[in-house]
Formats: C-alpha cells, sequence, structure tokens
C-alpha cells in the first residue's frame, strides 16, 4: 500500500505541480489503484509513471472544481485504448455522472468497460469488501466536498502450526476453522479453540484523503487514528482568515488536526503556486513545529503507508 | 503569422507528442492567436510556450472527438484565472456548446468574460473582418468534421508620395483617398487616380488546417492554392485502405493533394504513436517524394507563413 501524488498543486496546473490527483497503491492488497480526484492532464502523468490504467478500480472525486475532474473524460477513453475492460466505479458528489456522460457522449467514445456510478449524498460507509472499508463524510468547501477514510480491516494472526503439532492436533480441514478462530472438536473428544492457536493479528492501517475544506469537525472524524493523512495546505501560517474565506486550509491548521487526532503521518498537497522552492520548505517547517511527522508532497512522491507494530510486536520490541 | 503546434500526436496522448492542438499566431496582424482544435493538456503546453491564453479569441473545433477537445474546460478555466475579460468566439460541430457548458456548470466555473458559440452547419464563410476571411467545410470523417480555410485580404500597395511630389500633387487629405485608390479632382483641375500612385499590392497568405479526414473533394476546395496546408497523416504509404476504413488519411494522400491543389508548403500532423524516430523522419520522406516542401511536425514546432513574391516582385528578381 503505497500513495503516489499524480498532481500535488492548487487550482491552475503551473511548471511544478499538476491539478489534484493521488493514487493509492493497492497492488499488493487487491492488485488494483483506487484514484483520488482526476485534474486535467492525470493521464499525462500516469505516463510517467508504472501505474496501468486498466488497474485503476475506483476512482473517488471529492469536489467537482475543474482542477479535480477536468483529466476524466481522457482517463476513462485512455483506460478504454489501453486494454482496460474491466468495470470501473466512480464515487464523488451528484453531477460528477452528468459530466462523465456528456463528456463521452458529446465525444461519440465507446469505453470498452461499463461504468459504476455512486453519487453520494449522506454520510457514511461507501464500499466494503473482505480487505478494506471506505467512509466518504462531507467537509466544507465551497462546493459540496467529501473526504475519504479508507480502513484496511486487521490481518488475522498466523496459525501456530508448530504449536498444534506439539498439541497432536491432528492437520486436516479442521485448521481453516482454527484459522478463522472458530472451536473445533478433535477425534479424539478434546476441544480446542482456534483463537489460542493464532499469532497475534496485524491492525490493518487506515488513509484519510481529504478534499479541499476549511476546518469542520467531519475531518476529525475521517482522519482519527490515521496511518497517514493527506490534507490540503493552500494557505499558509498566519492566514487563516484568508483560508476561511476561500473555503480553504493553512498548514497550520492541517498539522493542529494531525496532532490532536492522534495521525500518524501527515502529508500536505494542494499547494498554491505562491508557494515554490524555498518557500514550500518554510510551508514544511512550520506544520513540523506544529506536528513532526509532516511533509509538503511535490508531483510523484510515493510514500509507503506503514504497517503499525501491534500490541504483541511493541511487548516483544 | 506563424504556426505553433501544441499537440501533434494522435488518439492518445504519449510521452513525444500530445493529442491535437495547433496556434496561428496572428500577433503581428491582429495581436491575437486563434487556437484550432484543444486536446486535454493543451494549457499544460501552452505554459511550455511564450503563448498568453488571454490573446486567443477564437477556437476553431475540427470535431468532437476527446483527443481534439477534452482540454477545452481547463484552458477556458485558466484563461479567466489569468485575467482574461475579452469575449472569445468558439467555431465547432453541433454538440461543442453543449459539452462546454455542461462542464462549465458541473464545476461551477465562473468565467470573466463571454463565450460567443458558433456552431457550424452548412458550408462557407464563418467569419470576416478588415483583414481575414475563414471558410470551413464539411470533410469526411467517422463524426462529423470541419477543415478550416484562412484567408488573408491583400495588403494594398503602398502611396507612392515621391512620384506624387514629382507630379506636383499637393500633399493633404486627399493622400488618403488616393491611399484608397479613388480618383480625385486637385485644386489645379486636374483628375488623378491613386491606382496610378500606388506600388504593387502584397497578396494575403492563405493557411488550411484540416481535421481528420478520409480524401474527399470538399478538402481539395479548402488548401487549393494555400500557402501552408496542415494536414493529418495518421497512417503511412501502402496503408490507404487502413485509412479509409478508419476515416484518415496516409502521408502519401496528403501530399497528392498538396501537389494536385497547388499548395506551396505541407505541414503533416496527427502522428501515431506507431510512429518514432526513424519512422517519423520516414514517413516525412516518403511525402517528400512526392510533394518536396513537406515537413512532419513535432509538437512545439514554429513556422513561419510566407509571404508570396508579388508579381511586381517576381518581375523584379
Ligand atoms: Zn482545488
Ligand atoms: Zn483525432
Amino acid at each position: 500500500m503505497e500513495i503516489e501524488f499524480l498532481g500535488t498543486g492548487a487550482g491552475s496546473p503551473g511548471k511544478f505541480r499538476n491539478v489534484t490527483s493521488t493514487a493509492l497503491r493497492l497492488l499488493d492488497e487487491r492488485n488494483s489503484v483506487w484514484l483520488f480526484d482526476v485534474g486535467e492532464a492525470t493521464q499525462h502523468q500516469i505516463l510517467r509513471t508504472t501505474l496501468k490504467p486498466r488497474k485503476i478500480d475506483k476512482i473517488f472525486i471529492t469536489h467537482l472544481h475543474g482542477d479535480h475532474i477536468f483529466g476524466l473524460p481522457g482517463l476513462l477513453s485512455s483506460r478504454s485504448f489501453q486494454g482496460g475492460n474491466e468495470p470501473l466505479t466512480i464515487y464523488g458528489p451528484k453531477g460528477i455522472r452528468n459530466f462523465v456522460e456528456v463528456s463521452l457522449r458529446v465525444s461519440e467514445t465507446k469505453l470498452s468497460y461499463k461504468i459504476h456510478y455512486q453519487e453520494l449524498s449522506t454520510d457514511g460507509m461507501i464500499f466494503e469488501d473482505q480487505k478494506f472499508r471506505v467512509y466518504a463524510q462531507h467537509l466544507d468547501h465551497r462546493i459540496e466536498c467529501f473526504g475519504y477514510r479508507i480502513v484496511e480491516k486487521d490481518h488475522p494472526g498466523e496459525l501456530q502450526v508448530d504449536q498444534l503439532r506439539a498439541d497432536q492436533v491432528p492437520s486436516g480441514p479442521i485448521y481453516g476453522d482454527l484459522k478463522a478462530g472458530k472451536t473445533v472438536t478433535l477425534p479424539d473428544g478434546r476441544q480446542i479453540n482456534g483463537q489460542d492457536y493464532l499469532g497475534p493479528a496485524q491492525p490493518g492501517r487506515i488513509v484519510a484523503i481529504l478534499g479541499d475544506t476549511r476546518q469542520t469537525p467531519n475531518a476529525e472524524r475521517l482522519v482519527k487514528d490515521a496511518d497517514v493523512l493527506v490534507h490540503e495546505s493552500t494557505f499558509a501560517k498566519g492566514e487563516s482568515k484568508l483560508a476561511h474565506s476561500y473555503y480553504h486550509s493553512t498548514n497550520i491548521q492541517a498539522a493542529e488536526l494531525a496532532k490532536r487526532m492522534h495521525v500518524k503521518m501527515l502529508l500536505l498537497n494542494h499547494i498554491s503556486a505562491r508557494y515554490t522552492g524555498k518557500m514550500a520548505v518554510e510551508l514544511q517547517q512550520q506544520a513540523r513545529d506544529v506536528f513532526k511527522n509532516t511533509r509538503v508532497v511535490k508531483d510523484f512522491d510515493e510514500v509507503t503507508v506503514p504497517f503499525q507494530k501491534s500490541p504483541a510486536q511493541e511487548a516483544k520490541s
């Protein structure tokens, strides 16, 4: 699980940062990639990475401002052209379906795959499978905007096969039940509980990717205990009034949120073209003074989402 | 008058060629720039040139395939963001207005300028001012597609002031009438004709920029005697059947058209990603064997549209 930043700028594309798009690479976990926002030329950025458009099976749109969606029709077309034929789901505010459908219809684009649309209205869980849950909540932007919380389910502990052998539990299909934590009856009449033969569970990871927003209590719910928080930083320290009136956040507000909600790593994106070179470093330093594990990301930065140590691992170390 | 190529590729953006957009720079002639097609990331390409989006006052769309229009919403937004407030006219097939309006409405983009739409249906002159005429004609593509012929009006000859003085014509407001080619009566009763005191007229230039097309008689009308013809070359020599079935042209067909219709310079664009490096050179050489003054253009190539020598200049040289 890695996050790859395809566009980290705000508003208009600049020479150094493209408009917003963030890829959550889940290749090991589910052999797919999820995209969060698709600013114009996201497909061009992808050309410079190892990402394959056909591996993208979910696209989450935070809000409908052009710098977050104008790359969608082109990316969808190229995914088809490059042999993608698995269905794809687009989550986002009401209106995203109309934009995509009109773009494809006017251009007479025939896709080789089906798009499922899930237009969001209420907050809550929007996706669940065996390994992940995704939650969406409204943020506070000039137009309807969502933040996303991606929760990996805990990895159950390994079955302690050596211990089972030592206890003379015969191998066979019951190992599957034991691994699932069930209680089974052995041929010799003993009842044993799988839970007693499982190593420590590995807690799943939590990633929160927020859209453009002012500070809002909903953001707290989305980011609580996240291993990685991707947060906008359109404004700098001392500009919180400006940020409020433009429905954005400062680097300091993002850092305070991360600290308050026990986030483990903060990645700042949606950086204005006003902050280049030394000023972007300054933006990062200001935030680090509040929350140490902060980084201002650039286009093409890749960040691994680390596993936290399980309680058992922590006890050992 | 120069042509600057912003995207010379076909279908999907590649590492070396972006999707189609061609700028006709008319800075000396009317302090503006006209764009022909706006593939995705055209605004990103513009960032790497000296072009100013606010100088673009006309956009001509050949057809509605995504590789020719998906950059339009982003370019229009950035033109506004960068201080453009003069109106802009978009010419193109029916449907272009719906695409732009839905894109701007869904993204709640408020432009600082007005867009005039001129959706084309019949062939003929679509624009005229004191210096230029623009004609559009249907081509033969899978969907409705237009080619454009831009005709610069002749520059009238210079008033021969030395000759007027030698003939003792007193200077004054009548010089204006003489320059306009009118006949005037002098205070001494002589009648003189301005035409007799004008140097040779400078013929205006003709540029033809075609969209994707099979060979069609309409193309002949558009390109006749053009100083520069920009023509697609999606396929190569020997692939005319393939070209026909995909509603495209080969380099040879473009060169034969240029030769037959007395074009002076042929610029081939819409080059498939199958033709890179040496193969693009081969594409050019094949065409040159038919029509010598041919060039396969690359992104960011700039070509000056030369004045032809006037008859008088030709007599002198
Ligand atoms: Zn934004
Ligand atoms: Zn095309």
